[in-house]
């Protein structure tokens, strides 16, 4: 089997991965520094979810980094199924979260009008880096499950 | 290629499909029959995936009736590769529909305590059951995909 540029062990994969914990890390810091967001069930779930795409995504990185430097692929099912799961559990979490928060921050914007009240602009650059990051889980996980169809 | 129970053409693939139309149409119709839905976007969003997720199932379902009564599978790239696309999109718009709402349902019932006021338990079952669609849309999708990668 081939290797795609974003399956485990290449550069693209690589920097995916870089890109999913920057905009979960940026997510996380943007949303865990206002000061209202705990009274939100939404929003507490979210720091939660993107904590641990964070983490996720930093080890799968540096798993890839391993590899790069190493010059190997990861042709091993074990580890390749491990990596489909676990991105399917995060990217599901991640996308779960970011959707709960934007409905309360159109919510709170479009149909309260009470954007001016609120830190607004923070929860909403927050949800949208939860998406980004989302956006960003998504090939890797398909890409690992393809490779794991494929072989 | 064996054919699992699921994948599009067998008796699975129908009882999935039937499944998700079902929770789909419950949940449309227990949405829509609530009176203030329009006032919250997540809610209006709500009634729009899960009423799209209701028509691919459903053509889905017919499709996968004619298959059965002809007794063919489906082996066509083409038309599997399509399957994949559509199931990945109805579920991704159905689960964020179902997030969003279950954000603003858990916002309005445990956050700010006033679900008596509101018709929070008809929200709440419409959300579970866009839940449970999703539910039976994703294997669908997964499925697929997997029948497509192992070609």
């Amino acid at each position: 089997m081939k290797d795609f540029q974003g399956m485990a062990g290449t550069t693209g994969a690589l920097a995916l991965r870089l890109s999913q914990f920057v905009f979960a890390a940026v997510s996380l810091c943007v949303m865990a520094t206002t000061s209202d967001f705990p009274s939100v069930t939404a929003f507490r779930y979210l720091v939660a979810a993107v904590g641990l795409q964070c983490i996720w995504s930093l080890s799968l990185a540096l798993v890839d980094t391993y590899a790069l430097l190493v010059r190997r692929s990861f042709r091993n099912t074990g580890a390749v199924s491990l990596f489909a799961i676990g991105d399917g559990i995060t990217s599901t979490l991640t996308f779960a979260a970011a959707c709960a928060s934007a409905g309360i921050t159109v919510l709170i914007g479009n149909d309260l009008d009470k954007c001016n009240l609120n830190h607004c602009t923070r929860f909403m650059s927050a949800t949208a880096m939860a998406f980004l990051s989302w956006f960003a889980v998504s090939p890797s996980f398909l890409l690992n499950f393809w490779s794991l169809a494929s072989r």
